[in-house]
Order: structure tokens, then sequence, then C-alpha cells
């Protein structure tokens, strides 16, 4: 007889609720709306009585939850909650057994009052995310380093630009960074959308395409036209059309914050009699002098408090945002550049209004369109789930992943920190993406771009070494969110900055890394088969030093994620609380070895494995899944 | 030789840095103000280098940090920061040595990346608070039941009022609840000013005193009148003048959420002909029924979206909000009720609009006025600092302090919560209070309530019973805020619940408990003598079970204070990091046991003790002390 395995702690004994399908029954209510959650309570936690706490009209309130039904290892508690306000926060309060007193919100089980930045979040605000965006994976794309198509040569080189060749290396000096131009364009990205269908992509993400003095366009000369040196607009047709007819969809970048020093608005405000036009008060002054991003006098900051500036941005149906989405234009969505500091200056902070102004115009002219502000640290208060649909999601994954993998003998500092990039464990790199992502809405969370690498960071391959590539796009494609991946990052391509992994794309495939590139897709076409994957809640499992455990969990389907960074000790996982799981099927990696009393989960590393299985623990069924019974209503 | 002492968990050892005069330059900085920071660094933390991570206009940037001065323990790092915006948020990065990598914020150090929400700020909004509220006592009277004047037997009883004599009991039945009327006075309050005076308080805050139908008047039939009962303007007038010769402020209670359905306004909207008239949209109309606070139908709720509704509460001269205010009306401050509640109904949520016009208008006609609002949950994000000077401190430091002093066999209940509050240990009690006021700016906090009871929950005494009321009470008097006690906590009055508190207040000195007069006034005036427990900042020492141990700092004093809400193993600190403390004396209780090696606290319970001395370690006299230097401007 063997000894009994060794259990690690792990949070399967904790009571669990998180916002997805499994546990609410409306993933978009409406106000009024009748909304029941659910949670799960072990029965180890002995829970007597389950309150849900509310804060209808700003004054905390209680509604007793019912058990409705108790299965081998768990009670199911429900309550149902009305969308009072477009905003309902809820927690819940157990109490009973040796728990006595403890509330369940975003962060876990607490056993004592915490405040309600972390409360669970039913949001019930007009024009919700689209119905595609939920799980998509997105791959972004810097155009003038992507793919230049068979008739870019045709263009001029403009008076700004250093011509390169695409076998050139990338020109990181102060003059070529921003001026090197390879001459990428969207007719490229067209002829290449076999490369992404096989990948399996769901969104372009292009950064800028408008007209612009550098190579990546954020300093837009104008925002009515797209670039001719990208094929114009006829090229962006081009690109919808075809992206379209394989199902992907196809997102911008548009500046919010502002707009190039020579932008038409921008030469008629400082250009002579500039103080007598209208375009004047479209951007900000002081003593004479504009007030740009940052202080790049290139780049010149935008007045939100301007009310014609935001017609003609965002109501005109020929201004930009209208322009280029839906039907007219083509694009399924925007992703706003410098999000977090849009509208915001001394003592004018407009930022919340600018966001809910263009959710407004999406949901009225181009309500299938997708929102995604950039935000580079703590956009949980940026994001009240009015504007944004969601944001890219550095803060809340991609810096503490890299503090979980990045290479010990590197040097990498996060966007302008003075100091290095810690190495932590893995139960610290958890806390902090739970501190993070409990604070937004579960809509806000599954609609944001998670990442582990973009235009302006390192890439993800340099960061953390190719050894390492394969645990941080498992973390990135199993994630609750829209994981984004930057062009070529499938093909192990490298830069130890942002403007140093622009580098062009090369498309001899003899130059791509094979391993790396079958990771991206082999974990890809496990998200895309696995609902879990892609629709699923998370429940955390276990999270120590080398190695973290967590469940995507719908309600006809569990996954079991396992990524290490290096070898550990097994994980050794108590099977009552995984029913079902001896009949699943490996998605991805090594298989965990499944016994009657232990689930071992494997000791090499780093690596990654997906385990899926249908749950024949079915408390979630009792859920009630309403239509649009209102506040008021009989039931 | 005996053998060393053992030492308790302390946080002595740890880096520190809040928002009081002791670590930040200036209180109430202006925009465009620079601002010096200095951070306290035990040199067992071994930090090489310290950086201030700010956010100016949404984007987080780097200040470094100079070390200035090293102590015998401490390291003392400085970094001037700009007031960019009128709210400067900031927390430090330490870096170096063991610690390699960790952010002090206002919950304390954090070797991971944590949410912005518990970072220092710098406020520097207008109509900051009037300076005579700084550590003030706030002394709460309900106006029907604290004293009868000798004219008080003119008034005629009204027609829903159920008299009662002074020595009556309260009638708590539902009828009697609201109706039952004493018939206390504004001039029964002057008349007792000397009791007030002679305890030390320094500022008389009263529920309403405008016309009503009930004893409690939040029902208000009309804001433009005193009512009769109370004595009407003419009393106002003659208490406050009477206490402001004393160097007493006096404070107001006004509903900005609603009004009674007795009020003027609400007949004349919900009268004949209603639905033409200006007061109809006062209110808040659905299928053609008024909406209700909590849907009491005697307290109809205001429609903040109306704008001539709030230019006559707020602008007008003759308008509630001015008419009785400073040197027109007399008054110091308004205490808002149900501030948590105001301008929100369903997707309307002016609540923020309406607390900042308020604090607006006095900032132009009462600068000298205070503004707090009532708010029993978390008020950390109702509080940016623009609005509400500070709030009623329920969920940060009352229900916190219940948890830790309730008495074992009771069972209270915190405000509507469907299960007894439960009993915890100080560690977990003082991780509440830290997450809740870290939220806030040191400025909203200082000028916000603390309280262990109100008009609206149990009395302190019956909650935690006489022999811990000296415990609570040392928390309420020793902590940074405008401590609040609730009429006739002082003389030990007792009531299960808060309309059983409202008691008439017994005059004749036999019925007071002398012990707890003593220990109020003890505690109070261990307060005024000591500008440490008035104006400094906090810093915790430590919190285990059944004691905490705290410091309050200014730059001339320190006061360390023990509260225990039981006997326990003695707490022995280092004197290293007490500089000086041999030189102090006792300002309350029992005497530490000072010696070379070991500071030893009483290890009897429950009590209080606080031992003031002047520190030797004088590390902030290097913050520099600036004038009104702005960014841009030279040094």
């Amino acid at each position: 007889m063997s000894p009994a395995p060794t259990r690690h702690h792990t949070w399967l004994t904790q009571p669990h609720h998180d916002g997805s399908g499994r546990y609410v029954s409306n993933q978009s209510p409406r106000l009024g709306d009748r909304v029941d959650v659910l949670v799960r309570v072990p029965l180890e936690a002995e829970v007597d009585a389950v309150h849900v706490r509310t804060s209808p009209d700003g004054e905390a309130t209680f509604t007793v939850a019912k058990k409705v039904r108790t299965s081998a290892n768990d009670d199911w508690w429900r309550a149902t909650l009305t969308c009072h306000n477009p905003v309902t926060s809820y927690r819940f309060l157990l109490t009973g057994g040796p728990t006595k007193y403890a509330w369940l919100n975003g962060t876990g089980v607490h056993r004592r009052d915490v405040p309600d930045a972390s409360d669970f979040r039913l949001v019930a605000h007009d024009s919700p995310p689209p119905e595609w965006a939920l799980g998509s994976v997105v791959y972004q794309i810097f155009p003038d380093r992507f793919a230049r198509s068979k008739g870019a040569d045709q263009h001029e080189t403009p008076d700004w630009a250093i011509p390169a060749d695409w076998s050139d290396p990338v020109d990181i000096s102060p003059k070529g960074v921003a001026h090197q131009l390879y001459g990428g364009d969207l007719d490229g990205i067209t002829e290449h959308l076999d490369h992404l269908e096989s990948l399996g992509v769901d969104v372009v993400y292009m950064t800028p395409f408008f007209p612009a003095r550098s190579n990546h366009r954020y300093d837009a000369s104008c925002f009515e036209q797209i670039d001719p040196l990208l094929g114009g607009a006829p090229a962006l047709r081009r690109l919808t059309k075809a992206a379209h007819e394989r199902g992907m969809k196809v997102m911008g970048d548009f500046t919010t914050n502002h707009t190039g020093n020579a932008h038409e608005w921008f030469l008629a405000a400082a250009g002579p009699g500039g103080k007598s036009k209208p375009e004047r008060d479209y951007y900000i002054w002081e003593d004479g002098t504009y007030v740009a991003w940052l202080g790049v006098p290139s780049l010149p900051k935008l007045n939100h408090l301007n009310a014609a500036l935001r017609r003609r941005i965002f109501e005109h149906p020929q201004g930009v945002v209208r322009k280029w989405l839906g039907r007219a234009g083509g694009l399924d969505g925007w992703r706003v550049d410098v999000a977090n500091m849009t509208g915001r200056w001394r003592d004018t902070d407009v930022n919340h209004c600018v966001a809910r102004q263009m959710r407004d115009v999406l949901g009225r002219v181009a309500p299938d369109a997708l929102l995604v502000g950039e935000h580079f640290h703590d956009y949980t208060v940026d994001l009240p789930g009015d504007g944004w649909h969601g944001i890219m999601n550095y803060a809340g994954f991609c810096k503490p992943a890299w503090t979980w993998l990045r290479q010990e003998p590197k040097d990498p500092r996060f966007l302008g920190a003075p100091v290095p990039l810690p190495l932590l464990d893995a139960g610290s790199v958890v806390e902090t993406m739970r501190d993070f992502t409990s604070r937004i809405a579960w809509q806000s969370l599954v609609h944001s771009f998670n990442l582990v690498g973009s235009h302006d960071v390192p890439r993800i391959r340099t960061l953390v070494g190719p050894g390492s590539v394969e645990a941080a796009a498992g973390l990135l494609f199993t994630f609750p969110s829209m994981p984004m991946l930057t062009y070529g990052d499938e093909i192990g391509m490298e830069g130890t900055f942002g403007e140093d992994g622009r580098r062009p794309m090369p498309w001899d495939e003899n130059d791509w890394d094979a391993t790396t590139l079958a990771i991206y897709r082999g974990l890809i076409a496990a998200r895309q088969r696995s609902v879990a994957l892609r629709r699923g809640g998370l429940r955390w499992v276990h999270a120590e030093g080398d190695a973290v455990v967590y469940l995507r969990e719908t309600l006809d389907e569990v996954a079991l994620v396992h990524v290490a960074r290096a070898a550990h000790e097994p994980v050794v996982l108590d099977p009552r609380h995984l029913a079902g799981i001896e009949s699943g099927a490996s998605e991805y990696g090594p298989r965990p070895k499944i016994g009657k009393r232990a689930v071992t989960l494997s000791a090499t590393g780093p690596g990654v494995s997906i385990w899926t299985w249908r749950p024949t623990d079915d408390g979630a069924r009792h859920v009630r899944r309403r239509g649009r019974r209102r506040e008021g209503a009989t039931a």
C-alpha cells in the first residue's frame, strides 16, 4: 500500500462565483432585468446561509439566496437580482459553521469586511459589446511592417521617410526610429489572410492607417483619408471585404488624444490667422503654445471640451469614427490610442465623457462594433462599463505574466519603469491578476485584449526566452479575454523593446521558427475547439512558485489548464472536486494522471497542458434562464 | 541575566508614509503647487533607491527620491511632486537589498504590483476644508431629546405628536417611534453649552431642525424656517451666537435626498393641478406615483436633474444651504443626510454633481464651512475630494471597531445586515480600517466624522458593555479624524438600536455614570492637549488579537496609543524605533515600562494608554516648507 498522495494547497474547497454564463443567467442584461446568480459552495466550507449584498441607488441591501441543489461535493445557492441601476455590484455573505462570517467577492473569500471594489458586477449599460467579440483571438498588425503587396512599389517615398528594403534591419536611431519606411500596405495584409486563417485568428487589428509623417502613423495628418502609401480607402475596402468573407473582423486604431502636427486641423489652428479659426480651440493652448502628448511636439493634444471637435470626430457621418465603421467604412471596431490620457489635462477630466460618447455613437450607427481602449496601468477606474467595452490588459495580465516568466539574467523594464521588472512567484502574480481583473465587470474583462506583447513593448520571445514562449502563449490563449498576439510572435520574432520589435515580417517560411508556430497553432486550435476556453468562467485552483492551475467552466465543458514556468513538484488535486474528469480528453500537452484518489499534474516544465471534459456535477443548470422579465413584473 | 524580551510582530521596521504634515509639506496645496513628500525607511529594510510614481493626466510616471538624512534607525527620502491635476495619487517604489521590489501605499508594503486605489493622494480641489475642523471633537445632538429650555412649555403639541414627559421611556412601537415628542429645543442646547465645554467639545452637530411631522424631522415640511417647536430662527441665532462665543462651531443637517410628504413643494407637486406646477419636477414620478426613500411614503425623493430645484436649494440666497450658513444664518457647516443615495435613481446618477455643487456654493458664500456626508457603507468611491469634505466613517472605523469590541453573547446587527456582527481579532479589524481609509485622501480622512455610535445605531455602551466603553472611546479620540460622540454617550446612556438610543438626556447628575464621564473627559482632554493626537499622522505598530498599538506623529510630538479589549501578553517594542520615548509623559492610562532594550506595554485590559514625547529623530524637518511655488516656476 502506498501512502496517500500529498495534496497541494488548492482553492477547490473554497466557494466560487464568477460573472460567466456558468454562474450568471444573463450576460447582457438590460436595465430592470432580473438575473439569477449562482454560487458553488463546497461542502467542506460548511456554510448554513448565503445572502447577496447589492447597493441599489447607493444603499446596501441583502437578498436571501436559496439552496437549490446539493451535489456530491457542493451546495449550489441561487439568488435573483434586479438590475435596478446600470451597474449592479454584488457580493456573497456566507455564514454558519466554521465559516461563521465570510464575504465572497472577485478576489475570493474574506473573513472580514472589505471595500466594494472587487464586488462582482452586472452591467446593463446600453450598447453592450457585440456578440462576435466574446472569446475571439486578435492579431495585431503594424501596417508598415507586415507585408508589401505586389503593387506596393508604385508609391513614391514621402519627404519625411527613410526608405528600407524588407530585409534591412530596423533602424532604432533617434532619426530612423519613426521614419524608416518599409512600405508594407493594406493589400499586403489582404494577400496574407491565409496565414491568419491557418493560425485561427478571428480579428485583425491594425495600428493606424491614416496619412501621417511617420511609420507608426500615430501622428495623423488627416482622419478622413486612408494613407495612399497603404493603398488608400480602396485597399481598406478590399481588406475588410476579404476578411469578412473569411469570417474575420477588422479593427482600426484611432488617436482620440492627439493628432499629428501636420494634421489639417492643426495647420489651420497654428498657421496664419489661426487664432480666429474654429480649429484653434480643437487644441489646448497655454501661453500661446500648444499642449502636446508627453511634450512631444509632433503630437498636439486635442481639446475635448470643444463641442465642435467632438461633433466632428464622433457624430458627423464623415467624421473619423463613423466614416470607417460598419456598413459604410468596413471596420468592425476601434482600438483607441492613449485612452487613459484622452480628455485629461490639468483640472479638466472629460475622459469618461469621451469614452461614453464614442460608445454611444457606435451603439447608434454600428451596434456590432467593438470599442477597446489602450491603457498601460490601472485601468479599473476608467472602465466602469459604459465607455470602452474593454481595454488592453497590460496591468492585469501582461505585466503579471511577465513578472512570472521573464528570464532572470535580462534587465527588462516595463514602460518607463525606473527599475527592472521583478521575477515573482506564481502566488504573487495571481494575486495581482485577481486584484486587477476583479475590479471590472466580467463583461469588460472578456472584451479586453489580453496580451503578452505589443508594438510598444519587448517581444515575448526576447523577454522570456524561446523555452518559455509556450508558457506565455499558454496563459494568453486560455484566459477569459480576447487574446491578442502581435504579428510575427507566432514565428518567433524578437525585439528588445517596442520599436526594435517592429521588424518586417519575413515571408520565407525558412525564416520561421516551426516549433513556435506549432505552439501558437496548437493553442489557438485548442481554444477554438473548446467552448470552455472561449467562454467559460475562471476558477483558480493552484498558484505556487513555478505552476499555476485553473479551470475554465461552462455548463457543458470544463477545461483544466496547467501552466508551468519550470519543473516543479507534481500538483496533486482531489478528483472529487473535478466530477467527470476521468472521461475527458487532452487538448494540449501532457495528460494528467487521473486516479480514484488523486489527479496528478505533470511536474515537467516549462510547459502547458489542457484537459477538457463534460462535467457531471451540473449545479449550474439550476440557473433559470429568463427572457426579459423586468423589475416590477410578476413572476 | 534575564533572557532578551520577546518582541511582538510590529510594523516599526517597515517603511512608512502618510498624508499628514509630518510627511507632506503642504496639507492644502493648490493646482500647480510643488509639494515635498518624505518617506521613512528603517535601516532594516535595506532599501537602495526610492522612486515615487504618479499619473499626471492619466499616464504613470516616476520621480526619483533623494536620501536627505540617515538617523540612528531610519533613512529619510524626499521627492518633490507637482499638483498637475486636482488629485495627485502617488506611491513609493522601494528597491534594492533584500527588498528588491516593493510598493509602499496606504495599506503598507507590497512585494508585487497592486492597483492604485490605496495610493496616497495630494488633493488640490477648490474650497478645501476649513482650518478649524482639523482634529475637532464633534457632539451630535438629537434636538427633541437633548434638553427642554425653560421656555419650552409654551408650545402646543402638534396634531401628529404623542407628547411625552422627559422621564417617560422611549416608545419604540411602530406608531410611537417617530411621533413621540419630548419637546427638547434649541434653547435647551444653548442652556447646556457649559456641559459641552466642560467635556471639551469643539463642534455641536444637530440632526434636523426644520419643521416636520416627526420627532426626527428628517421629513421636513419646509427648509426656509426653523421648527417653531424648537424655538424658530431666533433660537438658532441664540445658539450659534452662544456657541461661537465659547469658540464652538455649530453644524446643521440637511436631507438633499428627500423632503417630507408635507413639504410645501410636495404639496404643490402632488396636490390639485400639481402636474403643471414647477415643483412637480422637483420629485421623481413613475407611472403617476412618486419615488420615495426606500419606499417610505412620507419621504418623497428629490429629483436633482431639475435645475430649478438645484438653484433653489443650493444657489438661492434664501435657499436652505445659504440661508442658514455663515454670517447670514450662523451655521458653520452641513452634515448631509443619505449622502450616499442623493441624486441616484435607476439610470440617473448625479450624486457627485450634487456634492460638488454644494461644496462649490460653500466655497463661494461660506468658505469657512464644513461639508460632511452620511455614508453607511463603502464611501471611498463617493469621496474623490471635490464634493463632501468628509463622511461619517461607519465603514472604515465604526463597524471595524464594533467587530473588535462587541460583546460575545449579544446579537448586534449592523444596519440591515441579515446576520449578527462577527467578533474578529485586531489584525483583521485593522486590515479593514486600512483598506477603507487608504482609499481616500488624508485630507478627506481627517475631515470625516469617526464614530462608534450615532442616533441611527445601538449605543456603544450597550453594544460593547460598560467595561469596554473606555476602549471604544480610546480608539475614537486617538484616531486621525473628527471624532463624533452622540449626546449622552459620555454619561453612559444605553440603547439596543438607533431609536431606542434616542432617550431624553437626564440632567440630574445622579443619573450619570461618573466613571464613564471621567473616561470621556480624560480622553478628550488628552486629545486637546496633544497636537499629535489632533493633527498627527498614523503609523500602525501592532495589531493582534486583543491589542492594537499605533503612533500619532507630528514634527514636535509623538503619541504612542495602546488599546486593549482584554488582558493579553505584554507587547514588547524595540526602543530604537521610538527615539526620545524615555523623555515622555503619560497622557492617559498606565505608563509603558521603558527600558534600554525594550518598551513593554501593559498586559491588562480592557483599557487605553497614551504616552507622548518629543521625538529626537527629526527626519521630517527635512521637508522643505514652501509657499506657493508653482509648476513651471524656477526654484
